[in-house]
């Protein structure tokens, strides 16, 4: 990760002076922009802004050309987390140790900072990109990663879940985790303008990357005791055993597709390598 | 309203082809898509891409060219009355004399089901138009007019309304009803490619009709008795003669504004007028 601080550091800085611009400053607004703000500035791990400058290297694509891309995932990163929260939805407290944004600024502020997140996203896609070759197809394949038919099927099937197995486990996780990872990789290989064979290799290994990264996660769930989501945790489904076997056979597969390509993928094996050995 | 009965035909038409190709099927996301089909098709006025179409002939385009911008304008208006009525938000039981979303499909998915439509509504906008010459102007004041500056802002001040006053309250209503009013007279402005003065007298008075229409929308609930957003209720701040003298010139002054277009401004009188005498 260290390769990338200064991208990282860009990055972070980027956001705070777009945050300016975008959020209201009247007082009467204040509330609304201070809600954003707690959540986009939470001390994310901003892996999927990670992914998408380890891509531009893989491409050889100056990773600046990727910021609005990387900002626009996670801004919708970040509306999923606020809107996942809510009482309705999983019930949370507490995200990343804090309050989480419904109980710091009340339901109703946290449901709309995470429709505000929504459309700003795409409006930086459309700001940054609208003159590229192939926006039309990013925009569009953006729009239907974290729409009904993407991550939103993802959380329907998750929430209507009742008796689980590998392979509804799976979808979920591909639905939920997978699309905006996969966003991040192959978004930066639409900005490349790669061909469609190379496109859906970064489409499947980028959706196995990000199974691997929320059983990842499951097991760190496990491992801590948190029983919270504990239905849809694959430890509970295959075992604590055959789970970290696949985390590492997906890692492993990952890594030897990215062998086809003829770019560096050093970073992205040095993210995929982060994953196979985070503690949280 | 007669004259558009085939373009709303039309209209319905399409919306009807369009939910079919975007929402899923499988059984296990029907939920989701019966959310969103009982919202989208619940026997609204269409007032918004009625609009639209009036605009188009005001400015002899036709009309079919503007039904991607009025479908996505209805996506975000019905996406907007879905979390209005969330218990965190207003907490409506009823919409249009039906069980409200959540009501009849529980809140998370009523949730979801309003955030699926604002990334779809931005979809269709580049799906359709990303070819145009106003196309980014378009869609960053489409993604300004509804985000956390423009119809967000005027949830936020209407959530925390304390003591209410004439310029507040116009100022919410410019915000919470005005901003879609204005995308579907001013978004057929940029379509048909007008120079900004133009676009700055359609703007102008395209949010004095989204005025007009809101305090139109607060006589009716104040003469039916309806306290349910009394505080936030025109008649109650100014009374009931100054408002509806104020809905009086606000129609006189825009139709005298309309007469300044070389195009025919029948079918936008009419929408005008059937604002000042419809009974709900």
């Amino acid at each position: 990760m260290d390769g990338f601080k200064e991208q990282i550091l860009k990055f972070e800085n980027h956001l705070e002076l777009l945050a300016k611009n975008f959020l209201p400053t009247s007082s009467s607004l204040q509330v609304i922009s201070d809600s954003i703000k707690y959540s986009l500035f939470s001390g994310g791990k901003r892996f999927r802004p990670l992914l998408c400058f380890a891509t531009a290297e893989l491409f050889e694509l100056d990773p600046e050309k990727t910021i609005p891309l990387a900002t626009a995932i996670e801004f919708i990163h970040t509306y999923s987390l606020i809107h996942d929260d809510l009482p309705c939805m999983d019930d949370d407290d507490l995200r990343r140790g804090k309050p989480s944004n419904h109980k710091k600024f009340g339901e109703d502020i946290a449901l709309l900072a995470g429709d505000a997140l929504i459309s700003e996203a795409q409006k930086i896609l459309v700001q940054a990109y609208s003159g590229e070759q192939n926006f039309k197809d990013l925009f569009v394949e953006f729009s239907d990663s974290i729409g009904v038919q993407g991550m939103i099927a993802g959380q329907v099937l998750d929430l209507r879940l009742t008796d689980t197995n590998f392979d509804e486990m799976k979808e979920i996780h591909f639905l939920k985790t997978g699309q905006l990872i996969k966003l991040a990789i192959k978004g930066v290989g639409y900005l490349v303008g790669i061909d469609s064979e190379k496109l859906n290799s970064l489409n499947d290994l980028s959706l196995n990357l990000g199974f691997a990264f929320q059983i990842k996660d499951d097991l760190q769930d496990f491992m801590a005791g948190d029983e919270s989501d504990s239905e849809a945790n694959m430890v509970n489904v295959i075992g604590l055993e055959k789970t970290q076997h696949l985390i590492q056979s997906l890692s492993k597969d990952i890594k030897t597709t990215l062998q086809t390509f003829s770019g560096d993928p050093s970073s992205l094996q040095a993210l995929i390598d982060y994953n196979l050995n985070r503690e949280n």
